[in-house]
C-alpha cells in the first residue's frame, strides 16, 4: 500500500515546468557567464531589478537568498540579541521557530481565528513587556493554517506598527498562487512608513528547487546585513536566480503561474469534497482556503498525534497541529503534493480512522 | 587605464567551461527533475556518492553545502562555543576569521614559513591553554600564501592530533590545481582516526558560481549537523549540485581540469618571470607555487597598505598580506583572474610603484 502524503508542503512533480527550467538554466549560463563565478551578496542583480520594479521599489532594497528560509535567519540574526522578544502567530511555520530557538529569542505566539491574526491580542501583547524585535506573520494561506488575514485586520495591525514602532516582518510565498476570491492588499502595500519587511519566494510559482526567496526591505538594512551574508557564502546560488530570471523574461511566469493555480484549485475541491463526505458526520471542522497549499482540520476531542500513528498504520499522513503550536485536535492537510483521486483515498483512510481509531 | 587586478582570488573567465556547464544544466534538469523540489539536506544524493567514491567513505559521510564557506560556517558553529579557542596558521584565509568571530571564538594564529605552518608551534600551542575545538589550515597552495605544507610536516601535524586528540579542518580547495611538481597526501589521507574533516570544492576545478563545496566528515557529526543544515536552508541549491554532477557524469572534469592547469600555469610563470624582472633589484621575496592562485611576495621595509594606495592609482591592486594577518610587507597576489599580458603590465606597474612611491 503506497502511503498517501497530505504531510508534504511541496508541489506534486506535475507543478513543475521542467522542460521549460531546463531550457532556461542553459540559456541563463549562455546568456551571462558571469553567473558561473562569484557575484554580489544581495543576489542577481537583473533579477533583483524585476523584483523591485514589480514591487515598487529599488533594487538596493531588494536581497535575494538561497530560499526565504535563509533570508529570515539573516533578518533574526541581525535583528536579535538572545533574550529578545519576538511575536508570532500560533499556529505558524516551524522552520523560523527553530532559528529564533538558536538564537535565544523569546518566543510570544499570539491567537489566530479564520480570520488570521487578532489584532486585540497583539495591542494587548505591544501593551505590556519589552519591546518587541518583530512580529513574524503569514498573513495569506498560511502555513499551517491555510487562513487569510482580513483587509480589516491587516489594516489594524498597520495602525498598531506604527503606533508602537514595531518591525513587521511579512512572509508571504503563498499569495500568488490564489485560485478563487479577490486578494486582500499586502501589509506592505498598506504601510507606508517603512515598518514592513515584505518576504516572498519562487519556490511555489516556479519551483522550490531553484532556492530562490527574496525580501523587500530599507536599503539601510540591507547594507547593514551584507558583511553577514558574504561570510556565509561569498554570493548566493546564482545558477538557480539566472534561471528563474530567464524563466520570467520569456514571459513563462504567468502561464505556468495559471497552470499550478489550475492544478492546485482542483486539489482543494477534492480535500473539500472528501472531507464533506468522510468527515461530515464526524464533528470535524475545516476551513476553505482561497489559495495556497493548506487546509487545517479541527477534531475535537482527539489528539491528531495517535491519529496519526493510527494513520500511518492504514496508508495517510498529515503533520499534527501540535507541531506547528495548534491545539492537539488539529491537523494541517497539504494538499499540494498528491492527486486529486489520491486525496480522495486518502481522506477516505482518514475518515476510517478518525471513525474507528485501531487499538494502539 | 583599466585597473589590473592581482587581488580577485577567481578564476579568469577563460577558465570556465561556459558551453559545457549549459548543456549540463539542462541535461541535469531533464535527466533529473527532482532537482527541482526540495531534497536532501545534505545535499544532492549522486553527487555526494561520487565525491565518497573518490575520498573512499560512505555518502552519509558526505556533506554538500552552498560553496564551503557555509559549511565551514554549519561546522564552527556546532563546534564552537563563544570563547572556545581554535587555532588557524598565520596569515590564512580571512573569511573563516569573520565567521569565527561571529561566534565569539578565541582564534590563535599559529605561525608558518615557506614550508607551511611550524609543527612545533602547533606542539607549543597543544601543550598550554584550553584544548583547542578544531586547527583549520589549508595545507596546499594555500590561500593568501600559495605555500604547501611538506610531507615531513604533514605527518608530524597527524602525530600531535593523534597525541593531543586534536579535530582538524582541512581545507583544501585548490590541490588539483596543480601544474607542476608531485602532490603530498592530504592530511585526510595520512591520519586513520578520523579526527581530519577533509573539506573541498568545486569553485576551482569547474565553477566557483555553482557554488558546490563539500565535506568528508565522521557520520555522527554530520547526523548533528543535519537538523542545523535543514533549519538554515531545507535544502542546499540542488540545480548547481547536479549541474556539476552531470559535468562529471560526461567525463569532463578531468579534461578541464587540464585545460585550466594550462592557464594558470602560464599565469603563474608570467607573474614569476615579471617579478624577477621588476622586482629583484627591489630587495623583494616571493614564492614559487607549483599550483593553486597566489603567491606571497615581501617587500622588506615597506608597508603594503600604502603601496596599494599607490598601486591603485597606477592601475593595479592587490591585497595587503596584513588583510590575512600577515606582516605588514607582505602581499598576496592572484595571478588567477588577469591574463598573462595583464600580469606583465600590472607587475611593471607594480614595480614602478615600488621604486618610487608616489607621493601621499
Amino acid at each position: 500500500m503506497e502511503t498517501i502524503s497530505f504531510a508534504r508542503g511541496v508541489p506534486a512533480p506535475e507543478c513543475l515546468p521542467v522542460e521549460e527550467l531546463a531550457e532556461c538554466a542553459r540559456a541563463a549560463v549562455k546568456r551571462d557567464a558571469s553567473v558561473l563565478s562569484y557575484g554580489e551578496a544581495s543576489g542577481y542583480r537583473p533579477l533583483r531589478e524585476w523584483i523591485a520594479a514589480r514591487h515598487g521599489v529599488t533594487p538596493p532594497e531588494v536581497l535575494v537568498t538561497n530560499g526565504g528560509l535563509q533570508g529570515f535567519g539573516f533578518l533574526a540574526w541581525h535583528l536579535c540579541r538572545p533574550g529578545a522578544r519576538v511575536l508570532v502567530e500560533r499556529p505558524t511555520y516551524d522552520r523560523p521557530l527553530r532559528v529564533l530557538e538558536q538564537i535565544g529569542a523569546e518566543v510570544e505566539a499570539l491567537p489566530m481565528d479564520d480570520e488570521g491574526l487578532e489584532p486585540d491580542a497583539l495591542a494587548e501583547a505591544l501593551a505590556r513587556g519589552p519591546k518587541p524585535a518583530f512580529l513574524y506573520t503569514i498573513p495569506t494561506f498560511q502555513n499551517p493554517s491555510g487562513r487569510t488575514l482580513s483587509t480589516e485586520r491587516r489594516r489594524g495591525i498597520i495602525d498598531l506598527a506604527h503606533e508602537h514602532d514595531l518591525l513587521v516582518l511579512e512572509d508571504d510565498p503563498y499569495s500568488l498562487v490564489r485560485f478563487e476570491g479577490a486578494a486582500p492588499p499586502s501589509l506592505f502595500e498598506l504601510d507606508e512608513s517603512g515598518r514592513v519587511i515584505y518576504a516572498s519566494s519562487f519556490s511555489k510559482t516556479v519551483a522550490p528547487g531553484a532556492r530562490v526567496g527574496y525580501f523587500v526591505l530599507p536599503a539601510t538594512l540591507l547594507a547593514e546585513l551584507q558583511s553577514t551574508i558574504a561570510s556565509t557564502y561569498i554570493s548566493p546560488a546564482l545558477l538557480g536566480q539566472a534561471t528563474v530570471f530567464e524563466f520570467l523574461r520569456r514571459d513563462l511566469f504567468e502561464p505556468n503561474l495559471a497552470r499550478v493555480c489550475d492544478l492546485l484549485h482542483a486539489r482543494r475541491d477534492a480535500m473539500l469534497d472528501a472531507l464533506e463526505d468522510e468527515l461530515r458526520s464526524a464533528d470535524a471542522t475545516w476551513n476553505r482556503p482561497e489559495g495556497g497549499y493548506f487546509l487545517w482540520l479541527e477534531l475535537p476531542g482527539l489528539d491528531t498525534r495517535d491519529l496519526l500513528a493510527a494513520g500511518t498504520r492504514e496508508g495517510v499522513v498529515f503533520v499534527p497541529g501540535a507541531d506547528f503550536g495548534g491545539p492537539a485536535s488539529s491537523a494541517r492537510l497539504a494538499y499540494s503534493f498528491v492527486s486529486p483521486a489520491e486525496i480522495v483515498l486518502g481522506v477516505e483512510r482518514l475518515g476510517a480512522v478518525v471513525s474507528a481509531p485501531a487499538p494502539v
